[in-house]
């Protein structure tokens, strides 16, 4: 008997999609198709659902933050409510472990950003309302006019689910609606959590396209989408190829996007800091570049270090603790080959195999754990090619004969998310230290110290971005509340506008959740002449 | 005897131009040819000029921004000096008034500004210092990495000159050097100013290439420059068609870029507010339409009537005092024959003629005072056409035969920078207005009430800005510090990052000028920890 299609959600319901074809997940453990059979949606399909989510657009103008607010934590509760089966479906389309991970530590954080942003909604200092009293100018950031689609990517079926993480709450708490785009690897992961949003928005009297989702369209019709008239704004995470066509549709329609593409995470080990604490560095390297089977965005995919037998000696004891520790599951078929073709292009390039480098056989998508080495000169030749996401858990060391050779990589690096200097505890390293680090400092969006970058805190002060390619804007994050909001809104001057026609976090009395003011160069959060 | 050709400045020095070409500044009073020539650069320049703008960005990053401030004021006291050549050659260059305007309005500004960069650079709350104290993750918004390239409009030769507005301060004062393109017209007012800020760099020990400047490339070599790998990122005003050359090739290569291209600043008059006080309104368009020539960007383009014998009493005002004020002389030959086109594009599209309409004889770019008029319905068949900017002393009167005509208008705006509701002043027209403000609001970066846009206040809750295709980016302004100097930043975040190794303003000890900061939730100028 051949599996339903599952409906798709538009307009405040699930019907049946207009579809030219469909697809099924994969059990990546296994290798074998999930039964359960999703629609690739026709353009029909997003046309309505633009064209509902435009009227969800217009009707939020009449709904308060306070209750964008109350359906932020009504869906977090209702998640909490449906965790086991969520996860349990999460995990068989994933093989992502239940504990620790999808149950422990990404469920919780999903909802924790739920509630976080509800909590930037209530609160309204996201919207940083800027009031001059001399001139009676006054100005706050709303949102965008039109539905906000979401891409979610594969590898955080929750956290980071279009229907359900970052961008999706950010973009809601802003109070826009959001068209979510499923991951094809967890589709129905998705669709369950779905099923709370829809119910959480009826729960909480929210206009019925307030938050809608679709599993696949083809790639043309993606395109179309996000340079779409009725279409705010768009929120990636992704592949760079895929994401960079959607780029460059959105951006010729001068539609904002906002995209997380790809990030080889440098970590510089500075000699004073191998001399000090080689075994606890190498085994954490080795922990955090296998932590999801290296399926992080902030996985750290180069290591640098300066050439001598302390950095042999540190690479024999990672290549042999990779080859002795587990192999996880990668994602799917798709993130094997890619990382088998991303091992081959450094390989072919001159990088040399130090420990793995081939997919496991057996039942399932397995790649070994790998460790690669080059030295600077040689990937100073080909920057480009040596920084090829290796997505999984493979790790490229690259070794410097000279000090000065750690400056001229800094300079060669594409934009990432993250870098990392490990030095000395006592600053033997601090000489080299500061001629990398103004260097790396410009090439990465977060930039730590002595600590891997994986575990993406939810604090106001992350920036979960960086420069071009790891992102498609410099300034603006993609975790951490309330700056992330700012993606999906637009600034609004009010220039001697009525006061009751202000916003009410811009009139002389403030609101009443007393939202911080930027008022004459001093922030408040008093009444105008109190 | 052949004019002597002035050479650019690069890296602090003026040196001869690589150039193919050369070019003449006129005098738009008479057209005559000014009798000074400058260079159209070759790509060897822009490539000197990259080079040492990258340079000076690295270099900057040991300059402390009290110094950066130093300069910036230094620069407006030196401008100050000269205020009488400069200003007197920008009269030759633009036939811009020089009293009112020039050396009482738009001189005073552009010092106004320099200084305020200055004021919000040794601040430092404009970078947004965030601290996180329980996971030690700060983060704040630093320079670009690369020069910024500043391309300024033909309509304000000093407050928003590449080499001295407000782009200009903006980058200046968030760290970056910059690249400045004069415009074409008034390339002589452009070195006078560079003159000083070469010397004021020199005075506060800036590093050489801090500011640079190029007259004129090739189109290609503009769109090569934006998009190069050594740039930072670009702030361009000016027309739409080449602003979106450079914005394709910005976009393409992940290069941010900053652009104000073009608006009809829709007014809408209800009912009520003529009944009230049509002579006054109609006094006010007339002036507003007629400043500078009507080559503001927030010049009232479009006036929104609802049809009956009130709107025809306005029309018969405005047009017969359109036809009796002193007709301005157009910044130059492109204006006028652009002018003209949009004109003659909306006449085709169906407008009607009220007054004006055509180029006046004589020496000079002159046309004349222009009212045009078309009913709802027919713009709203080509509301595109009719959207056609008309940059000079020329707007378009729409008239609604229904009330709720105003609202299909409202919805097939383009993105403005400015839109205005004139209103009753006893709330006959609230009705109405609340009918159409939903709409315009989103359509347009500031919001009026009863009042004309021209006069864009340089505070901190300005907007000057809007949504596609009135700028490239909703979220961001040009003018208003310190908010206008995000656009010049990228966010850096610090995850355990030493102290000793943090930027001042985000050690637990707050810098001297004791920034604002946002630590765990709440806005303080206070040490961590006191």
């Amino acid at each position: 008997m051949e599996a339903v299609l599952y409906p798709v959600l538009i307009d405040g319901s699930w019907r049946p999609a207009r579809s030219s074809a469909s697809f099924t997940a994969c059990d990546p453990s296994s290798g074998e198709p999930l039964p359960d059979r999703y629609p690739v949606s026709a353009w029909g399909d997003l046309a309505e659902a633009l064209a509902a989510g435009a009227r969800a657009s217009e009707q939020l103008l009449q709904v308060s933050a306070a209750r964008i607010a109350v359906f932020l934590v009504r869906y977090a509760e209702r998640l909490e409510q449906h965790q086991r089966s969520i996860v349990a479906l999460a995990q068989r389309e994933t093989a992502l472990g239940t504990s620790p991970r999808l149950a422990d530590i990404e469920f919780p954080r999903m909802c924790d950003q739920l509630r976080q942003a509800a909590g930037a909604a209530r609160d309204g200092s996201w919207c940083q309302p800027t009031i001059d009293t001399a001139s009676n100018i006054r100005s706050c950031y709303a949102a965008l006019e039109g539905p906000v689609v979401v891409f979610g990517p594969n590898n955080f079926p929750l956290a980071f689910n279009g229907i359900s993480g970052g961008d999706f709450a950010a973009a809601i708490a802003a109070g826009n609606p959001v068209i979510a785009k499923a991951h094809s690897a967890h589709p129905g992961t998705t669709r369950l959590m779905a099923e709370q949003a829809l119910a959480a928005a009826r729960d909480t009297g929210l206009p019925a396209a307030t938050v809608q989702l679709l599993y696949r369209c083809s790639h043309s019709d993606g395109e179309r989408l996000v340079s779409h008239a009725l279409v705010g704004g768009t929120g990636y995470t992704g592949s760079r190829r895929a994401g960079l066509r959607l780029k460059r549709a959105a951006d010729l329609a001068g539609k904002p996007i906002y995209l997380e593409l790809s990030s080889v995470n440098p970590v510089f080990l500075l000699p004073g800091a191998l001399a000090e604490r080689s075994a606890a560095i190498a085994a954490e390297l080795r922990d955090f570049c296998l932590l999801g089977t290296g399926q992080f965005c902030t996985n750290p995919g180069i290591a640098v270090l300066q050439a001598g037998p302390q950095a042999e000696a540190f690479l024999d004891t990672l290549a042999a603790s990779l080859q002795a520790a587990p192999v996880g599951t990668l994602l799917g078929r798709g993130v094997l080959q890619e990382l088998q073709a991303a091992v081959a292009t450094l390989l072919d390039a001159g990088a040399q195999l130090l420990v793995g480098g081939a997919p496991l056989a057996g039942p399932g998508f397995r790649f070994q754990n790998t460790l690669l080495r080059v030295s600077v000169r040689r990937f100073l030749e080909s920057p480009t090619t040596f920084q090829t996401e290796m997505f999984g858990n493979a790790c490229l060391a690259v070794v410097a004969e000279q000090p000065s050779e750690l400056a001229a990589l800094a300079r060669s690096l594409e934009g990432n998310l993250t870098g990392c200097l490990y030095s000395h505890s006592q600053g033997l390293d601090d000489p080299l230290h500061d001629t990398i680090a103004p260097l790396l400092r410009r090439r990465v969006g977060r930039l730590l110290n002595d600590k891997m970058p994986p575990g993406v805190a939810v604090v106001a002060s992350m920036n979960h971005g960086g420069p071009y390619p790891a992102t498609g804007h410099p300034g603006l994050s993609a975790v951490g509340l309330p700056a992330s909001m700012l993606r999906f809104a637009a600034l609004h001057c009010f220039d001697q506008v009525r006061q009751h026609r202000l916003p009410a976090v811009l009139r002389d009395r403030n609101a009443d959740s007393r939202p911080w003011r930027w008022v004459d160069g001093v922030y408040t959060r008093e009444h105008l002449g109190s």
